[in-house]
């Protein structure tokens, strides 16, 4: 048996090859629920790989619009109750009162399910107006440098490479520089990890990076990463029809199939320059 | 312009390779809010691909325990109302009496964001407690015929094809043909479409079938399965650990890694073997 890491469970399992069947030792995917509350209320539930969740809480906190500042969460803390089965799966957060969710108005933001972090708030118009700002127009990054980022992504992600089933995102400077890389089985949850690492810092907004994340980029991620004031989303694969319309709108540099030497502006085609 | 498809956005895009900038057309997965409606009272958003509509709220509201059999869903309708931003993407369902939700009760459930279908029910025995039966014990499916798979639900996907944005499930029966496809931004979502399409012809529980997915096998894809009494799920990638840990608890074939001649078993290797 390895050495047990939050991120992975190893477990037995068999592997068919051209009619031979071996048995062997194989690397998952940890995925388990995560409780967000907001004092003694649950806020939410999200399926999660552990690890960074008092980030994960952060950041879901604000790119959701519950706060819109680093100083209006007092505290968060990792919970242990007294079910056993959720020790450590919940993050507790003190708000400052101004902050303290209208839980029967949220109601109708979060009633839903199948919802990928975007829930009732679908509206370009409901992100327009949790916005303190556009996203940055001066902020360059060079092609040529742009293409480097996957290279560094993929470098510097040890667990997928022993899992294939993480989701990883990543912010970089203009100078190509890794600042922070989370990963998640959900693809929002390593967004909101990047994005609450960078809150928790006092960094937001983030005017100066580039979100560079793996798989699609759909609306969810656009969304949390425009409130984060983000100039630059790039992803090594399709972006949906809304997440265009979103950043074409509230005017976000959105890159998709960014692979080898090559990639596609979808939207903010001017902050692509030689700075 | 190219015709316009519900599931299909074109637009103009640039694209850079090595130093050269081209302006050309694309087509982008589409991606939409669809509200499920129970009478007058708002049920759950989802982003999701345009189509399969009613497939997609009669799925979700069997696989997420709202009903339990195909006679409670009364009648299942298009809607269009006032807001013109929403025509066409709000399905309203009449359901049997017994099945009206309990909407605070609900609340706890799906008070959830970025839960990807889970919500608050992230528990095994959540799902346990919702079966009828668990899966078939006696299916089988031959090991030969199983790696054929994927290259039917490729050459099935034409829509994927065009955008490389979209998730597929599919069904199969045991001599390997292809019974339903769907296609979405979300791959719960695809599901969902496929149990619907099932349930609303009065075929769950579907005990001689195949799921397969493209992507990985997350722990809600297999509560979906399970709850239609589906014996074997496959997926081109990795599962998660909480999906193989509800697999093998719940008694279900979890196949992950589908790809040329070869496979991995994570769960109920038994239904493996040639008929």
């Amino acid at each position: 048996m390895a050495q047990k890491l939050r991120s992975v469970d190893l477990t037995q399992v068999s592997e068919w090859t051209d009619g031979k069947l071996v048995r062997k030792d194989d690397y998952l995917a940890a995925e388990e629920p995560l409780e967000i509350r907001v004092g003694e209320s649950p806020l939410s539930v999200t399926m999660r790989t552990p690890g960074h969740d008092l980030e994960l809480a952060a950041g879901f906190l604000f790119t959701e619009g519950i706060v819109q500042l680093r100083e209006q969460i007092i505290a968060l803390e990792n919970s242990s109750n007294d079910d056993a089965g959720k020790r450590g799966n919940v993050v507790r957060a003190a708000l400052a009162a101004e902050s303290m969710p209208d839980f029967d108005k949220m109601r109708r933001h979060f009633f839903a399910a199948s919802s990928c972090g975007i829930c009732g708030k679908a509206s370009i118009d409901s992100v327009r107006s949790r916005l303190l700002s556009s996203p940055n127009p001066d902020f360059r990054i060079d092609p040529g440098l742009l293409v480097t980022l996957p290279e560094a992504l993929r470098s510097a992600q040890d667990v997928f490479e022993r899992t294939g089933g993480l989701h990883a995102a990543a912010l970089f400077n203009a100078r190509g520089e890794l600042l922070v890389l989370r990963e998640d089985i959900g693809r929002h949850n390593a967004v909101d990890k990047v994005i609450g690492w960078a809150l928790l810092k006092d960094r937001v907004p983030l005017g100066e990076c580039v979100l560079l994340v793996s798989g699609r980029g759909g609306f969810e991620i656009i969304q949390k990463a425009i409130v984060a004031g983000i100039p630059v989303v790039a992803s090594v694969s399709a972006p949906s029809s809304l997440a265009v319309q979103l950043a074409r709108e509230l005017r976000q540099t959105l890159i998709g199939f960014l692979r080898g030497k090559r990639f596609v502006i979808y939207a903010g085609e001017e902050r692509v320059a030689k700075a």
